[in-house]
């Protein structure tokens, strides 16, 4: 079962890397845009055929070491 | 229009942060866990109306600014 998971910075917490993109893309010429905010993803294959356990699983990995759950949030997509 | 894009490292190509991760994940009991990949994603909103035309400025981004195509795959999603 193939795992996916999206860490983002709550809002309201400053993305100082999210605003160097936006101030490239805006230098590039696209100044259409706005809001621009960066995360990361993380993808594996977990052994696990139980839809619900792997999501637990893949919560508490979350917990305790993917996530800062201070500054960030996290989403669990299992596919 | 608010624009997803991930962004990830070609198949072949070495992800040390990924391995990184698994080898964590591993001393902390998840032992299931196998292939993991980690990327990044960036989530902005764009003053356009057009999906065609939101979509072909997102690729550009990525091809001049966001993604290094030389080692990285990009996936622009709009909603």
């Amino acid at each position: 079962m193939k795992v996916h998971i999206h860490i983002s910075l709550k809002n309201g917490v400053l993305d100082p890397q999210g605003k160097a993109i936006e101030d490239a893309l805006t230098n590039l010429g696209f100044d259409k845009v706005e809001n621009v905010r960066q995360g990361k993803f993380i993808e594996f294959d977990i052994d696990e055929s139980d839809p619900a356990e792997a999501r637990k699983q893949a919560t508490e990995m979350c917990e305790r070491l993917l996530a800062n759950t201070v500054v960030e949030n996290y989403r669990v997509d299992l596919e």
